[in-house]
Protein backbone atom coordinates (compact mmCIF):
# COMPACT_ATOMS: atom_id res chain seq x y z
CA UNK A 1 0.00 0.00 0.00
CA UNK A 2 1.02 3.43 -1.03
CA UNK A 3 0.50 6.20 1.71
CA UNK A 4 0.76 10.17 0.52
CA UNK A 5 0.11 12.89 3.61
CA UNK A 6 0.14 16.13 2.80
CA UNK A 7 0.70 18.31 5.73
CA UNK A 8 1.84 22.12 6.71
CA UNK A 9 3.45 19.92 9.75
CA UNK A 10 5.49 17.46 8.60
CA UNK A 11 6.77 16.85 11.61
CA UNK A 12 3.66 15.87 12.88
CA UNK A 13 3.91 12.34 11.08
CA UNK A 14 7.16 11.28 13.09
CA UNK A 15 5.00 8.24 14.52
CA UNK A 16 4.99 6.76 10.68
CA UNK A 17 8.39 5.94 11.65
CA UNK A 18 7.44 3.81 14.73
CA UNK A 19 5.88 0.76 15.98
CA UNK A 20 3.72 -1.25 13.53
CA UNK A 21 3.66 1.55 10.88
CA UNK A 22 7.07 2.33 11.03
CA UNK A 23 7.83 -1.86 11.17
CA UNK A 24 5.51 -2.40 7.92
CA UNK A 25 7.60 0.58 6.05
CA UNK A 26 10.79 -1.10 6.84
CA UNK A 27 9.25 -4.62 5.97
CA UNK A 28 8.03 -3.01 2.68
CA UNK A 29 4.32 -3.70 3.25
CA UNK A 30 3.66 0.29 3.48
CA UNK A 31 5.57 2.40 0.94
CA UNK A 32 4.83 5.96 3.39
CA UNK A 33 5.51 9.75 1.12
CA UNK A 34 5.28 12.57 4.08
CA UNK A 35 4.69 16.23 1.57
CA UNK A 36 5.01 19.77 3.04
CA UNK A 37 2.00 21.83 1.78
CA UNK A 38 4.21 24.81 1.63
CA UNK A 39 6.20 23.29 -1.05
CA UNK A 40 3.45 24.29 -3.44
CA UNK A 41 3.49 27.94 -1.98
CA UNK A 42 5.47 31.14 -4.12
CA UNK A 43 5.54 34.10 -1.96
CA UNK A 44 7.73 34.71 0.60
CA UNK A 45 5.81 33.95 3.60
CA UNK A 46 4.54 30.65 2.14
CA UNK A 47 0.91 31.63 2.58
CA UNK A 48 -1.82 28.26 3.02
CA UNK A 49 -4.29 30.41 4.07
CA UNK A 50 -6.91 33.43 3.89
CA UNK A 51 -9.95 35.30 5.08
CA UNK A 52 -13.16 33.50 4.43
CA UNK A 53 -15.67 34.26 2.13
CA UNK A 54 -18.78 35.76 3.46
CA UNK A 55 -17.16 36.76 6.63
CA UNK A 56 -16.50 35.07 10.03
CA UNK A 57 -13.79 33.66 12.03
CA UNK A 58 -11.10 32.18 11.92
CA UNK A 59 -9.05 31.16 8.40
CA UNK A 60 -9.15 29.03 5.21
CA UNK A 61 -6.96 26.72 3.34
CA UNK A 62 -6.46 28.21 -0.17
CA UNK A 63 -7.51 26.24 -2.99
CA UNK A 64 -3.71 26.92 -5.15
CA UNK A 65 -1.34 25.16 -2.67
CA UNK A 66 -3.60 22.03 -2.40
CA UNK A 67 -4.23 22.18 -6.25
CA UNK A 68 -0.80 22.22 -6.90
CA UNK A 69 0.24 19.41 -3.98
CA UNK A 70 -2.62 16.64 -5.56
CA UNK A 71 -1.57 16.84 -8.93
CA UNK A 72 2.47 16.35 -8.49
CA UNK A 73 1.50 13.70 -5.74
CA UNK A 74 -1.21 12.05 -8.27
CA UNK A 75 1.67 12.63 -11.09
CA UNK A 76 4.43 11.12 -9.04
CA UNK A 77 2.37 8.39 -7.42
CA UNK A 78 1.02 7.06 -10.88
CA UNK A 79 4.56 7.59 -12.73
CA UNK A 80 5.91 4.74 -10.52
CA UNK A 81 3.20 2.26 -11.08
CA UNK A 82 0.80 3.20 -8.02
CA UNK A 83 -3.12 2.48 -8.73
CA UNK A 84 -6.67 4.00 -7.88
CA UNK A 85 -5.61 6.26 -5.37
CA UNK A 86 -7.96 7.75 -2.98
CA UNK A 87 -8.47 11.05 -1.32
CA UNK A 88 -8.96 10.86 2.82
CA UNK A 89 -10.38 14.15 4.15
CA UNK A 90 -9.93 14.14 8.11
CA UNK A 91 -12.70 16.51 8.95
CA UNK A 92 -15.48 17.02 12.13
CA UNK A 93 -17.77 17.25 9.10
CA UNK A 94 -17.12 14.31 7.62
CA UNK A 95 -18.56 10.70 8.09
CA UNK A 96 -17.79 8.23 11.08
CA UNK A 97 -14.34 6.41 10.53
CA UNK A 98 -15.34 2.99 11.74
CA UNK A 99 -13.74 -0.47 11.94
CA UNK A 100 -15.85 -1.22 8.58
CA UNK A 101 -14.41 2.03 7.00
CA UNK A 102 -10.81 0.81 8.23
CA UNK A 103 -11.18 -2.57 6.66
CA UNK A 104 -12.62 -0.68 3.15
CA UNK A 105 -9.52 1.57 3.03
CA UNK A 106 -7.04 -1.38 4.06
CA UNK A 107 -8.35 -2.73 0.66
CA UNK A 108 -7.36 0.14 -1.31
CA UNK A 109 -3.82 0.08 -2.99
CA UNK A 110 -3.09 3.91 -2.48
CA UNK A 111 -4.22 6.57 -0.08
CA UNK A 112 -3.55 10.18 -0.16
CA UNK A 113 -4.40 11.93 3.20
CA UNK A 114 -5.03 15.82 2.92
CA UNK A 115 -5.30 16.99 6.86
CA UNK A 116 -6.13 20.83 7.29
CA UNK A 117 -5.59 23.58 9.32
CA UNK A 118 -7.90 26.77 10.21
CA UNK A 119 -11.76 25.99 9.13
CA UNK A 120 -10.57 24.05 6.96
CA UNK A 121 -9.89 23.70 2.91
CA UNK A 122 -11.48 26.14 0.45
CA UNK A 123 -14.79 23.61 -0.79
CA UNK A 124 -13.47 23.90 -4.75
CA UNK A 125 -10.20 21.31 -4.05
CA UNK A 126 -12.25 18.57 -3.14
CA UNK A 127 -15.38 19.20 -5.43
CA UNK A 128 -12.91 19.06 -8.28
CA UNK A 129 -10.65 16.16 -7.00
CA UNK A 130 -13.78 14.06 -6.39
CA UNK A 131 -14.82 14.04 -10.15
CA UNK A 132 -11.50 12.02 -10.54
CA UNK A 133 -10.68 10.17 -7.51
CA UNK A 134 -13.20 8.90 -4.21
CA UNK A 135 -12.85 11.18 -2.09
CA UNK A 136 -13.62 10.27 1.51
CA UNK A 137 -14.09 13.13 4.45
CA UNK A 138 -14.10 11.44 7.33
CA UNK A 139 -14.48 12.36 11.34
CA UNK A 140 -12.86 9.93 14.08
CA UNK A 141 -15.04 11.23 16.40
CA UNK A 142 -17.29 13.93 17.62
CA UNK A 143 -14.62 16.30 19.37
CA UNK A 144 -12.60 19.40 18.11
CA UNK A 145 -8.77 18.60 17.14
CA UNK A 146 -6.73 21.57 15.89
CA UNK A 147 -6.11 19.92 13.05
CA UNK A 148 -6.53 16.66 11.06
CA UNK A 149 -3.02 15.30 11.59
CA UNK A 150 -3.79 13.58 14.84
CA UNK A 151 -6.52 12.17 12.69
CA UNK A 152 -4.11 10.65 9.82
CA UNK A 153 -2.05 9.04 12.73
CA UNK A 154 -5.23 7.46 14.03
CA UNK A 155 -6.54 6.37 10.32
CA UNK A 156 -3.36 4.75 9.07
CA UNK A 157 -2.80 2.98 12.35
CA UNK A 158 -5.91 1.25 12.14
CA UNK A 159 -5.47 0.56 8.63
CA UNK A 160 -1.86 -0.72 8.99
CA UNK A 161 -2.93 -3.15 11.37
CA UNK A 162 -5.43 -4.94 8.79
CA UNK A 163 -3.09 -5.43 5.78
CA UNK A 164 -1.70 -9.17 5.17
CA UNK A 165 1.53 -9.71 7.17
CA UNK A 166 1.46 -6.45 9.19
CA UNK A 167 0.45 -8.16 12.77
CA UNK A 168 2.51 -11.32 14.05
CA UNK A 169 0.05 -13.14 15.21
CA UNK A 170 -2.89 -13.54 12.94
CA UNK A 171 -5.28 -14.94 15.56
CA UNK A 172 -4.82 -11.50 17.41
CA UNK A 173 -7.98 -9.68 15.10
CA UNK A 174 -10.40 -11.93 16.59
CA UNK A 175 -11.41 -10.57 19.95
CA UNK A 176 -11.46 -7.06 18.93
CA UNK A 177 -13.77 -4.86 20.35
CA UNK A 178 -15.46 -3.91 16.80
CA UNK A 179 -14.45 -7.08 15.47
CA UNK A 180 -16.67 -8.96 12.78
CA UNK A 181 -17.75 -11.97 14.81
CA UNK A 182 -18.78 -13.64 18.13
CA UNK A 183 -18.14 -10.37 20.07
CA UNK A 184 -18.88 -8.13 17.21
CA UNK A 185 -20.77 -4.82 19.25
CA UNK A 186 -19.42 -6.38 22.82
CA UNK A 187 -16.33 -4.32 24.53
CA UNK A 188 -13.90 -6.56 25.71
CA UNK A 189 -13.83 -7.04 29.66
CA UNK A 190 -10.91 -7.28 32.13
CA UNK A 191 -7.87 -8.91 30.87
CA UNK A 192 -5.03 -10.53 33.47
CA UNK A 193 -1.73 -12.11 33.61
CA UNK A 194 1.03 -12.86 36.57
CA UNK A 195 1.54 -13.28 39.08
CA UNK A 196 -1.46 -14.12 40.81
CA UNK A 197 -1.67 -11.85 43.69
CA UNK A 198 -0.69 -8.44 43.13
CA UNK A 199 -0.83 -5.51 46.14
CA UNK A 200 -3.55 -7.91 47.82
CA UNK A 201 -5.55 -7.86 44.62
CA UNK A 202 -5.86 -11.55 43.05
CA UNK A 203 -7.49 -12.61 39.67
CA UNK A 204 -10.78 -13.96 38.96
CA UNK A 205 -11.10 -17.62 40.17
CA UNK A 206 -12.52 -18.82 37.20
CA UNK A 207 -9.34 -17.92 34.97
CA UNK A 208 -7.30 -20.83 37.22
CA UNK A 209 -10.09 -23.77 36.19
CA UNK A 210 -8.82 -24.64 32.94
CA UNK A 211 -12.29 -25.27 32.06
CA UNK A 212 -12.88 -23.26 28.65
CA UNK A 213 -16.52 -22.93 28.60
CA UNK A 214 -16.40 -21.90 32.11
CA UNK A 215 -13.97 -19.11 31.01
CA UNK A 216 -15.53 -18.31 27.86
CA UNK A 217 -18.91 -17.57 29.46
CA UNK A 218 -17.11 -15.32 32.11
CA UNK A 219 -15.28 -13.30 29.38
CA UNK A 220 -19.16 -12.82 27.86
CA UNK A 221 -20.43 -11.99 30.93
CA UNK A 222 -17.94 -9.49 31.70
CA UNK A 223 -17.84 -8.35 28.21
CA UNK A 224 -21.69 -7.92 28.53
CA UNK A 225 -21.68 -5.73 31.77
CA UNK A 226 -19.28 -3.50 30.14
CA UNK A 227 -20.80 -2.94 27.16
CA UNK A 228 -23.99 -2.03 29.47
CA UNK A 229 -21.87 0.51 31.39
CA UNK A 230 -20.06 2.23 29.07
CA UNK A 231 -21.80 1.54 25.56
CA UNK A 232 -25.75 0.71 25.88
CA UNK A 233 -25.89 1.98 22.37
CA UNK A 234 -23.94 -1.20 21.20
CA UNK A 235 -26.29 -3.37 23.22
CA UNK A 236 -28.98 -2.00 21.28
CA UNK A 237 -27.66 -2.09 17.89
CA UNK A 238 -26.45 -5.58 18.29
CA UNK A 239 -28.28 -8.47 16.39
CA UNK A 240 -30.52 -10.39 19.00
CA UNK A 241 -30.14 -13.40 17.09
CA UNK A 242 -25.94 -13.06 18.72
CA UNK A 243 -27.41 -13.27 21.86
CA UNK A 244 -28.16 -17.04 23.49
CA UNK A 245 -29.70 -18.03 26.67
CA UNK A 246 -27.31 -17.37 28.95
CA UNK A 247 -26.72 -14.17 27.69
CA UNK A 248 -30.56 -13.12 27.74
CA UNK A 249 -30.08 -13.98 31.55
CA UNK A 250 -27.35 -11.76 32.06
CA UNK A 251 -28.90 -9.48 30.05
CA UNK A 252 -31.50 -9.65 32.22
CA UNK A 253 -29.92 -9.15 35.22
CA UNK A 254 -27.95 -6.01 33.94
CA UNK A 255 -31.44 -4.44 33.58
CA UNK A 256 -32.23 -4.68 29.86
CA UNK A 257 -35.44 -6.79 28.41
CA UNK A 258 -36.45 -7.28 24.68
CA UNK A 259 -38.80 -4.80 23.14
CA UNK A 260 -42.22 -5.79 24.00
CA UNK A 261 -43.38 -4.87 20.73
CA UNK A 262 -41.08 -6.47 18.89
CA UNK A 263 -40.34 -10.06 17.86
CA UNK A 264 -39.91 -12.58 20.37
CA UNK A 265 -36.01 -12.09 19.02
CA UNK A 266 -36.39 -8.68 19.09
CA UNK A 267 -34.39 -5.85 19.56
CA UNK A 268 -33.08 -5.39 23.33
CA UNK A 269 -33.86 -1.83 24.77
CA UNK A 270 -33.17 -0.39 27.94
CA UNK A 271 -35.26 -1.11 30.94
CA UNK A 272 -36.86 1.73 32.42
CA UNK A 273 -35.90 0.55 35.77
CA UNK A 274 -32.49 -0.62 34.85
CA UNK A 275 -29.04 -0.50 36.92
CA UNK A 276 -27.81 2.88 37.40
CA UNK A 277 -24.12 3.18 35.77
CA UNK B 1 -1.79 21.89 32.65
CA UNK B 2 0.65 18.76 34.00
CA UNK B 3 0.61 16.06 31.40
CA UNK B 4 2.26 12.69 32.16
CA UNK B 5 2.60 9.92 29.61
CA UNK B 6 3.88 6.49 30.31
CA UNK B 7 4.51 4.54 27.33
CA UNK B 8 6.41 1.84 25.56
CA UNK B 9 7.15 3.60 22.91
CA UNK B 10 7.79 7.32 24.34
CA UNK B 11 9.18 8.80 20.37
CA UNK B 12 5.41 8.25 19.40
CA UNK B 13 4.57 11.31 21.33
CA UNK B 14 7.29 13.02 19.28
CA UNK B 15 4.03 15.71 18.06
CA UNK B 16 3.77 16.90 21.57
CA UNK B 17 6.48 19.27 20.61
CA UNK B 18 4.84 20.41 17.49
CA UNK B 19 1.94 23.57 16.60
CA UNK B 20 -0.60 24.16 19.19
CA UNK B 21 0.48 21.78 21.71
CA UNK B 22 4.47 21.91 21.37
CA UNK B 23 3.77 25.73 21.66
CA UNK B 24 1.82 25.80 24.73
CA UNK B 25 4.61 23.64 26.35
CA UNK B 26 6.60 26.31 25.12
CA UNK B 27 4.83 29.25 26.68
CA UNK B 28 4.66 27.67 29.74
CA UNK B 29 0.65 26.60 29.35
CA UNK B 30 1.23 22.64 29.36
CA UNK B 31 3.95 21.07 31.54
CA UNK B 32 4.23 17.61 29.93
CA UNK B 33 6.47 14.64 30.72
CA UNK B 34 6.49 11.90 28.96
CA UNK B 35 8.05 8.63 30.76
CA UNK B 36 9.50 5.17 28.77
CA UNK B 37 7.34 2.21 30.59
CA UNK B 38 10.36 0.25 30.31
CA UNK B 39 12.33 2.28 32.76
CA UNK B 40 10.11 -0.20 35.63
CA UNK B 41 10.94 -3.54 34.46
CA UNK B 42 14.05 -5.06 35.85
CA UNK B 43 14.58 -7.89 33.71
CA UNK B 44 17.40 -8.19 31.09
CA UNK B 45 14.97 -8.08 28.54
CA UNK B 46 12.52 -5.48 30.08
CA UNK B 47 9.80 -7.41 29.90
CA UNK B 48 6.26 -5.70 30.20
CA UNK B 49 3.95 -8.27 29.06
CA UNK B 50 2.76 -11.64 30.00
CA UNK B 51 0.66 -14.38 28.16
CA UNK B 52 -2.93 -13.40 29.82
CA UNK B 53 -4.59 -15.95 32.54
CA UNK B 54 -7.26 -18.15 31.47
CA UNK B 55 -6.10 -18.47 28.04
CA UNK B 56 -6.37 -17.03 24.52
CA UNK B 57 -4.54 -15.43 21.74
CA UNK B 58 -2.29 -11.66 22.66
CA UNK B 59 -0.66 -10.51 25.35
CA UNK B 60 -1.55 -8.51 28.76
CA UNK B 61 0.46 -6.26 30.22
CA UNK B 62 1.94 -6.80 33.79
CA UNK B 63 1.01 -5.33 36.70
CA UNK B 64 4.94 -4.19 38.56
CA UNK B 65 5.89 -2.17 35.42
CA UNK B 66 2.59 0.04 35.65
CA UNK B 67 2.21 0.52 39.42
CA UNK B 68 6.35 1.24 39.61
CA UNK B 69 5.65 3.70 36.93
CA UNK B 70 2.26 5.62 38.31
CA UNK B 71 3.77 5.53 41.71
CA UNK B 72 7.08 7.00 40.73
CA UNK B 73 4.82 9.80 38.94
CA UNK B 74 2.51 10.75 41.54
CA UNK B 75 5.40 10.93 44.45
CA UNK B 76 7.31 13.40 41.90
CA UNK B 77 4.56 15.45 40.84
CA UNK B 78 2.80 16.15 44.32
CA UNK B 79 6.67 17.15 45.19
CA UNK B 80 6.71 20.01 42.74
CA UNK B 81 3.01 20.91 43.82
CA UNK B 82 1.00 19.24 40.53
CA UNK B 83 -2.35 18.46 42.18
CA UNK B 84 -5.63 16.76 41.82
CA UNK B 85 -4.10 13.96 39.42
CA UNK B 86 -6.45 12.23 37.08
CA UNK B 87 -5.59 9.01 35.39
CA UNK B 88 -6.60 8.49 31.98
CA UNK B 89 -6.60 4.95 30.20
CA UNK B 90 -7.47 5.28 26.44
CA UNK B 91 -9.00 2.04 25.33
CA UNK B 92 -11.50 1.03 23.08
CA UNK B 93 -13.41 -0.58 25.84
CA UNK B 94 -13.94 2.57 27.27
CA UNK B 95 -16.53 5.12 27.25
CA UNK B 96 -16.83 7.36 24.09
CA UNK B 97 -14.19 10.65 24.33
CA UNK B 98 -16.89 13.51 23.52
CA UNK B 99 -16.21 17.27 23.15
CA UNK B 100 -17.77 17.75 26.90
CA UNK B 101 -15.33 15.27 28.19
CA UNK B 102 -12.56 17.60 26.28
CA UNK B 103 -13.77 20.42 28.35
CA UNK B 104 -14.23 18.36 31.67
CA UNK B 105 -10.64 17.38 31.43
CA UNK B 106 -9.12 20.80 30.18
CA UNK B 107 -10.68 21.83 33.59
CA UNK B 108 -7.93 19.38 35.33
CA UNK B 109 -4.47 20.69 36.65
CA UNK B 110 -2.52 16.80 35.92
CA UNK B 111 -3.48 14.34 33.89
CA UNK B 112 -1.30 11.29 33.62
CA UNK B 113 -1.89 9.09 30.56
CA UNK B 114 -1.24 5.40 30.04
CA UNK B 115 -1.81 4.24 26.52
CA UNK B 116 -1.64 0.49 26.32
CA UNK B 117 -0.41 -2.27 23.89
CA UNK B 118 -1.17 -5.59 22.89
CA UNK B 119 -4.87 -6.83 24.68
CA UNK B 120 -4.44 -3.86 27.30
CA UNK B 121 -3.34 -3.57 30.95
CA UNK B 122 -3.70 -6.18 33.85
CA UNK B 123 -6.99 -5.18 34.94
CA UNK B 124 -5.74 -4.92 38.87
CA UNK B 125 -3.54 -1.65 38.02
CA UNK B 126 -6.55 0.97 37.41
CA UNK B 127 -8.65 -1.27 40.52
CA UNK B 128 -5.80 -0.51 42.76
CA UNK B 129 -5.31 3.73 41.49
CA UNK B 130 -9.21 4.29 41.44
CA UNK B 131 -9.18 3.74 44.71
CA UNK B 132 -6.82 7.16 45.12
CA UNK B 133 -7.27 9.43 41.88
CA UNK B 134 -10.08 9.77 39.36
CA UNK B 135 -9.42 7.57 36.57
CA UNK B 136 -11.20 7.36 33.15
CA UNK B 137 -11.40 5.00 30.37
CA UNK B 138 -11.93 6.39 27.46
CA UNK B 139 -12.39 5.65 24.10
CA UNK B 140 -11.92 8.11 20.86
CA UNK B 141 -13.77 5.64 18.48
CA UNK B 142 -15.62 2.50 16.95
CA UNK B 143 -12.17 1.31 15.58
CA UNK B 144 -9.14 -0.46 16.48
CA UNK B 145 -5.87 1.23 16.80
CA UNK B 146 -2.10 -0.46 17.61
CA UNK B 147 -1.86 0.91 20.76
CA UNK B 148 -3.28 4.10 22.69
CA UNK B 149 -0.34 6.31 22.01
CA UNK B 150 -2.58 8.07 18.62
CA UNK B 151 -5.56 8.34 21.31
CA UNK B 152 -3.26 10.40 23.89
CA UNK B 153 -1.84 12.57 20.76
CA UNK B 154 -5.43 13.01 20.09
CA UNK B 155 -7.18 13.82 23.54
CA UNK B 156 -4.36 15.95 24.57
CA UNK B 157 -4.84 18.12 21.10
CA UNK B 158 -8.25 18.39 21.99
CA UNK B 159 -7.86 19.03 25.68
CA UNK B 160 -5.11 22.15 24.66
CA UNK B 161 -6.84 23.87 22.51
CA UNK B 162 -9.60 24.63 25.42
CA UNK B 163 -6.63 25.83 27.43
CA UNK B 164 -6.93 30.10 28.62
CA UNK B 165 -4.49 31.32 25.70
CA UNK B 166 -3.80 28.49 23.76
CA UNK B 167 -6.08 29.25 20.70
CA UNK B 168 -4.95 33.32 19.05
CA UNK B 169 -8.43 34.05 18.70
CA UNK B 170 -10.92 32.95 21.01
CA UNK B 171 -13.67 33.79 18.85
CA UNK B 172 -12.54 30.63 17.11
CA UNK B 173 -14.40 28.04 19.04
CA UNK B 174 -17.57 29.92 18.66
CA UNK B 175 -18.47 27.93 15.16
CA UNK B 176 -16.73 24.48 16.01
CA UNK B 177 -18.32 21.51 15.10
CA UNK B 178 -19.59 19.94 18.52
CA UNK B 179 -19.26 23.53 20.34
CA UNK B 180 -22.16 24.14 22.86
CA UNK B 181 -24.37 27.03 21.39
CA UNK B 182 -26.34 28.07 17.77
CA UNK B 183 -24.47 25.30 15.74
CA UNK B 184 -24.65 22.25 18.49
CA UNK B 185 -24.78 19.06 16.66
CA UNK B 186 -24.60 20.53 13.31
CA UNK B 187 -21.59 20.00 11.43
CA UNK B 188 -20.06 22.41 9.85
CA UNK B 189 -20.63 23.34 5.77
CA UNK B 190 -18.18 24.23 2.87
CA UNK B 191 -15.76 27.30 3.43
CA UNK B 192 -14.21 29.28 0.40
CA UNK B 193 -11.51 31.46 0.30
CA UNK B 194 -9.77 33.95 -2.38
CA UNK B 195 -9.74 33.43 -5.67
CA UNK B 196 -13.20 33.91 -6.60
CA UNK B 197 -12.85 31.60 -9.56
CA UNK B 198 -10.29 28.94 -9.49
CA UNK B 199 -9.99 26.07 -12.60
CA UNK B 200 -13.41 27.48 -13.50
CA UNK B 201 -15.24 26.98 -10.35
CA UNK B 202 -16.90 30.18 -8.44
CA UNK B 203 -18.00 29.98 -4.79
CA UNK B 204 -21.96 30.40 -4.21
CA UNK B 205 -23.11 34.28 -5.02
CA UNK B 206 -24.54 34.82 -1.51
CA UNK B 207 -20.82 34.62 -0.27
CA UNK B 208 -19.92 37.53 -1.76
CA UNK B 209 -23.79 39.59 -1.29
CA UNK B 210 -22.23 41.32 1.59
CA UNK B 211 -25.99 41.00 3.74
CA UNK B 212 -24.88 39.04 6.91
CA UNK B 213 -28.25 37.72 7.53
CA UNK B 214 -28.29 35.98 4.10
CA UNK B 215 -24.78 34.22 4.65
CA UNK B 216 -25.79 33.12 8.13
CA UNK B 217 -29.41 31.43 6.54
CA UNK B 218 -26.81 29.87 4.11
CA UNK B 219 -24.36 28.53 6.29
CA UNK B 220 -26.74 27.29 8.56
CA UNK B 221 -28.72 25.63 5.17
CA UNK B 222 -25.18 24.11 4.37
CA UNK B 223 -25.35 22.66 7.86
CA UNK B 224 -28.16 20.86 7.76
CA UNK B 225 -27.75 19.36 4.35
CA UNK B 226 -24.24 18.11 5.58
CA UNK B 227 -25.33 17.04 9.03
CA UNK B 228 -28.32 14.79 7.25
CA UNK B 229 -26.15 13.44 4.42
CA UNK B 230 -23.11 12.51 7.04
CA UNK B 231 -24.52 12.43 10.57
CA UNK B 232 -28.51 11.94 11.07
CA UNK B 233 -27.94 10.69 14.13
CA UNK B 234 -26.68 14.16 14.80
CA UNK B 235 -30.66 15.85 13.86
CA UNK B 236 -32.03 13.15 15.99
CA UNK B 237 -30.55 13.86 18.95
CA UNK B 238 -30.98 17.88 18.25
CA UNK B 239 -33.08 19.80 20.92
CA UNK B 240 -35.88 20.75 18.14
CA UNK B 241 -36.46 24.09 19.62
CA UNK B 242 -32.75 24.85 18.36
CA UNK B 243 -34.50 24.71 14.94
CA UNK B 244 -36.38 28.41 13.31
CA UNK B 245 -38.84 28.38 10.75
CA UNK B 246 -36.39 28.45 8.22
CA UNK B 247 -34.75 25.63 9.51
CA UNK B 248 -37.55 23.86 9.95
CA UNK B 249 -38.40 24.60 6.21
CA UNK B 250 -35.16 23.47 5.12
CA UNK B 251 -35.14 19.91 7.23
CA UNK B 252 -38.54 19.23 5.96
CA UNK B 253 -37.36 19.43 2.25
CA UNK B 254 -34.28 17.25 3.19
CA UNK B 255 -36.33 14.54 4.01
CA UNK B 256 -37.29 15.38 7.97
CA UNK B 257 -40.32 15.76 9.39
CA UNK B 258 -41.70 15.79 13.43
CA UNK B 259 -42.48 12.93 15.12
CA UNK B 260 -46.43 12.47 14.49
CA UNK B 261 -46.49 11.09 17.84
CA UNK B 262 -44.59 13.98 19.33
CA UNK B 263 -45.20 17.33 20.70
CA UNK B 264 -45.85 20.15 18.24
CA UNK B 265 -41.99 20.89 18.80
CA UNK B 266 -41.38 17.37 19.34
CA UNK B 267 -38.45 15.58 18.42
CA UNK B 268 -37.59 15.19 14.26
CA UNK B 269 -37.01 12.22 12.81
CA UNK B 270 -36.16 11.22 8.96
CA UNK B 271 -38.91 10.29 6.94
CA UNK B 272 -39.03 6.91 5.30
CA UNK B 273 -39.76 8.08 2.02
CA UNK B 274 -36.85 10.52 2.44
CA UNK B 275 -33.85 11.58 0.23
CA UNK B 276 -30.98 9.06 -0.27
CA UNK B 277 -27.82 9.54 0.84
Amino acid sequence: MRLDVVTIFPEYLEPLNVSLVGKARARGQLNVHVHDLRAWTYDRHNTVDDTPYGGGPGMVMKTDPWGDALDTVLADGYETGAQAPAIIVPTPSGRPFTQELAVELSERPWLIFTPARYEGIDRRVMDEYATRVPVYEVSIGDYVLAGGEAAVLVITEAVARLLPGVLGNAESHRDDSFAPGAMANLLEGPVYTKPPVWRGRDIPEVLLSGHHGKIARWRRDEALKRTTVNRPDLIERCDPKAFDKKDREMLSILGWEPDPDGEPFGRFWRRAGGVEE
